[in-house]
């Protein structure tokens, strides 16, 4: 099966790229350039995809930011330390993030004649996110598959399979995943600051999965 | 209600933008440059907006060429002339153009808490067009509807009520919509070809709304 994956460069889309290879799937890989303050995930995606030898393309969506206010993520607005569950963690939410990558691969999709789009949602993300909600999963789901004449499928494992991210963290060793190589952190610098909401997650999926976490972290 | 439309600078959306006006929408507009040929109608946009006194955006998203092969819009394709019923028309396809048009209006109503986003579907739209289609209005409206937390509604009205580009030509002309400033053709040259299907579809539906055409053709 040829398949469109959104590749932003953490953890979770990796591990999802290494699992659909594993599956015999036919992968490219798209990430989008929104501006996006760790916008160090880039490179962090290219490189992975080098690695496994799949073609990358990364959208040049910057001019986006006029329209996104209001994100830590593509604005000044500081990014709130601290844990996923906590209020202050909406200040990370990019406005329908998922539905422009998703939209984005679709139209990849239907260039390329493949047949299905993939991306990494999991049980474990928070709630703080309206579009990692299976129900929107499902709706883009069918919505996908009306796009074009011929229908293009929304693939979200993890999703479907509930995993947690401790359980990806778990598939993705198995599966020989170059973790050093992912970028988790919201902040962008030159290593992963330890403190924000995802590299907290990212720390304490490793400890949950029993796996030696190879990230550096500067706190 | 505050709604953001999806505006081309063509006739469809923009008889919606001075209909919803006209139902005390306060509206904002949004156009994507995605490096379409005929990015004319991208000033026409940008005209119509000022006239209406209502914001407008136009978002960049010129680097998506790169994922768009095979339509005549966004590639060296010529495109072709004749008649929208006809087969070559195909051509003219933006793959997923419609889903990636509302993701980034979404994007947008989430950060203005606008609680609508209004595109121009009708039902005269041809069935070359798989994103035109009613069932992917309604996979759309539920993917909208949980994009965030609080939800943000699809208004198509014109597919909703069924309504012909004639009779988009009519009601446009009860409310003084300025035809001249719109840009249908996709040749996208100074003035409208009058040979390509979007030309012969504005000129037929004058003549079905008996309403004058004050479009300059070129053949």
């Amino acid at each position: 099966m040829k398949t469109i994956l959104t590749l932003s460069g953490g953890l979770d889309s990796t591990v999802l790229l290494y699992h659909l290879q594993n599956q015999s799937h036919e992968v490219r890989c798209i990430s989008v350039d929104y501006g996006q303050r760790h916008r160090r995930e880039l490179r962090a995606a290219a490189e992975i995809a080098h690695r496994a030898r799949v073609e990358h393309k990364v959208v040049d969506l910057s001019a986006i930011r006029g329209i996104l206010a209001g994100s830590s993520q593509t604005s000044d607005i500081e990014v709130p330390e601290g844990h996923y569950e906590e209020e202050s963690m909406k200040l990370t939410v990019v406005p329908n993030r998922n539905m422009i990558l998703l939209a984005l691969a679709g139209a990849w999709a239907v260039s390329t004649g493949s047949e299905a789009v993939a991306y990494a949602a999991h049980a474990g993300d928070h709630a703080i996110y309206p579009d990692c909600r299976p129900e929107f999963a499902q709706a883009m789901a069918v919505a996908l598959g009306l796009c074009d004449w011929k229908p293009v499928q929304l693939i979200a494992p993890f999703a479907a399979e509930k995993r947690s991210k401790a359980d990806l963290v778990k598939l993705g060793a198995s599966l020989g995943v170059p973790f050093a190589l992912t970028w988790s952190c919201y902040k962008g610098g030159e290593v992963h600051c330890g403190r924000c909401g995802t590299c907290q997650e990212r720390r304490e999926a490793h400890q949950l999965a029993g796996i030696p976490d190879p990230t550096i972290y500067g706190g």
